[in-house]
């Protein structure tokens, strides 16, 4: 076996290989914050639209904006092995542009563990309802570059570009 | 006005800029199948382990798979304007590439409208799932490239590539 | 026991007086409309904040919008003898009196019985997003007159004020 | 500008008017209640069956009391910006009147925020399922006059009648 | 391999031997219906109190018929490679021996798949409801001979015992 | 009344005999874990299936992890009036017998209120999933013995067998 692998971790996955929720009883609640971001591809004319002021641009990103809120909610019925958490808030942030929209969350919490995968999923979540909320306009968006861009609270500060 | 806003169709929102649930009431339903993919980016050595025999790659892959197939049940309640829909099939595969994971998911209905949200949001969950079963092991995970690859069934094929 | 008790039909209880789920396996599928109505009484200048072209209204009723339209998709979910129904359209409105906010929601259905509870259910749960939205500002709101305003497409139509 | 607009305080908005959960991270936790209550106003001889000792109404009110419960927790899936929150406690009850049932609902918690939207929505959701159960009986019921009744332990403490 | 093995059909898994969603797209919709049926074990003293006309037994088998019911509509939620489905009818009874409360649970279906899960969920739940109400008065009680009594309306139809 | 009624004590329901929830808010959080186990009753040749190297049983099993892992989390949306809890570890655990699979479940919590309904959630509905999964090789099973096996960290400790 090469050390490489004998040197990864992976702590969702029990001694047996089988799928397994983290103990997470004995850890000391603190405040943690993740921020993960990602990007709408569209076409430039889609973007435009998106964009000018002649268009009820409003309720394409306020829809969106639900939905991720929502959806960081519903984190832990979404992903098996996440444990239910009570974020203590959730932002959906949208940048308009050239050729995509980009999509930012932040989650927080006073809890036991991370928030990363609730800001996925935020992230996730507004830009699948952006895409069904164009794509009566736009049939090549794609969703991509979904990413953790910084997370504060835990054991160890992660930040990524 | 440009021409090319003038031609985008919105059908998610009405004439005042609202979100807006279109209206299936007069479709005949036929049968409908749709097929989303999308990339988790991983480094080399995740892959390694995830691909390698020794590794009990099975629990993750299994939970990914589940995840898909749940939140692809879930549309409805996540994508805030997509339909209630009685699914009659919904598959979720993986192939392992040299640095990432394809997803590929399909959905298929007998019913009145089409379901690539469905795949998309089978795609996307199953993503954020493999994230979190490796996020132990890797810290620099992307989601990228979750699109549709095909449409059938509906008033127009569409097929991506 | 008296006339009026004896005429009164009450399908959702068994003769026990159990709990009762109406058994519709055997009602031909008709599309159907309801259309349910309420109100949220707020101060003048709530009322006034929220029409003042100088406020951003847009996301209050945005989000309230999309509230309600999700709740009529988790109606089944909510009210114990309601059955899953999909929901072929699901339209929330808004119209801003002097002091109060009122709602109206419609919802439609190619099925077996009527979708009145659904479009209540919307009204229901718009207002209290409504009231969550502007708590801060508002101490003395109140919901009120949530009513059917009219069902059609099953045995009888029905039509109130 | 008038005055009255400025000086209102949307929590629920950020500066642009984008909807803002509030965080509530660096809040204390204390214990808090709340209480709301609301009518279905029904037709006397509705309200007569459902008083009567020879009429079952014990599931009416006990699937109510249960609808209600089972809502006060779904609240932050309901209602958008609403925390998700560990309730303590939830109690629906019911007091019939000659023309209407007067529902109350009280919440507790243990937690850094309000829970009056919990109550609102326990007190919401069962009055709709009494609809719902009496609905073959009664086509002219409504809903009305549900409010917050009173609120004790957060910063201030709120009494209305 | 033996031969009791090869002839073993596990539809529910594909040749790879991963989860695997029926495909119900060409079925032809057909009226079904299932009856399930459990046990929940209980201390003579406890029977003997859940039957008392001077105890409140009432809410206890309300709250778990209502519990049933709910969790049948449930089932594509809990079980990973259910369907959605469309119950036309759900029926949750008790029947009070004297060492067990037996529960009966129906479940109907217009559709193209058998609701045996959905009975056998309904008669779950209704259990777990059941123990939840009791286990203050009773540490000893179990669920048991939870199985499929009867499926009518598929391919072939089955009865047990 | 005798003696047995007067000492039983019914914590779920109020003197009324209304469905209660208990208050748990002047409770101290401790660290609580509750065991429960139940058991599939197959056929000798399923068991054998199952247990063959030559079976995929890898998914079998995996997907009835995940669905019983999912079940505690869900617990008090199925269960009326248990708690919205934030548990801290759920395991999910099969052991394969001659005629039967045991399931074992253990939740984790730091909270006010113990999980063994929580863990009994995740055994039936993990049995569900195992019913549902070989239940086109297997006519005959059914779910039995689910008990609460040990419960600590409350004010009493349990142990069953």
């Amino acid at each position: 076996m090469s050390k490489s692998k004998k040197t990864l971790k992976f702590s969702h996955l029990n001694q047996k290989g089988q799928a397994n929720m983290v103990d997470i009883s004995d850890k000391t609640p603190t405040t943690r914050e993740a921020v993960a971001s990602g990007k709408v591809y569209m076409q430039p004319e889609t973007m435009t639209a998106l964009k000018s002021e002649s268009l009820p641009k409003g309720d394409v990103l306020a829809t969106a904006r639900i939905a991720g809120i929502q959806a960081a909610k519903k984190t832990s019925d979404l992903i098996p092995l996440c444990h239910p958490l009570m974020l203590s808030k959730v932002k959906v942030e949208f940048e308009l542009a050239s050729d995509h929209v980009l999509i930012t969350a932040t989650c927080k919490l006073v809890g036991s563990t991370g928030v990363e995968m609730e800001a996925l999923t935020a992230v996730s979540v507004a830009a699948l309802t952006l895409f069904d909320m164009c794509k009566s306009a736009d049939k090549s968006m794609s969703l991509s570059e979904i990413h953790v861009v910084s997370k504060v609270g835990g054991k160890s500060d992660v930040k990524h570009h």
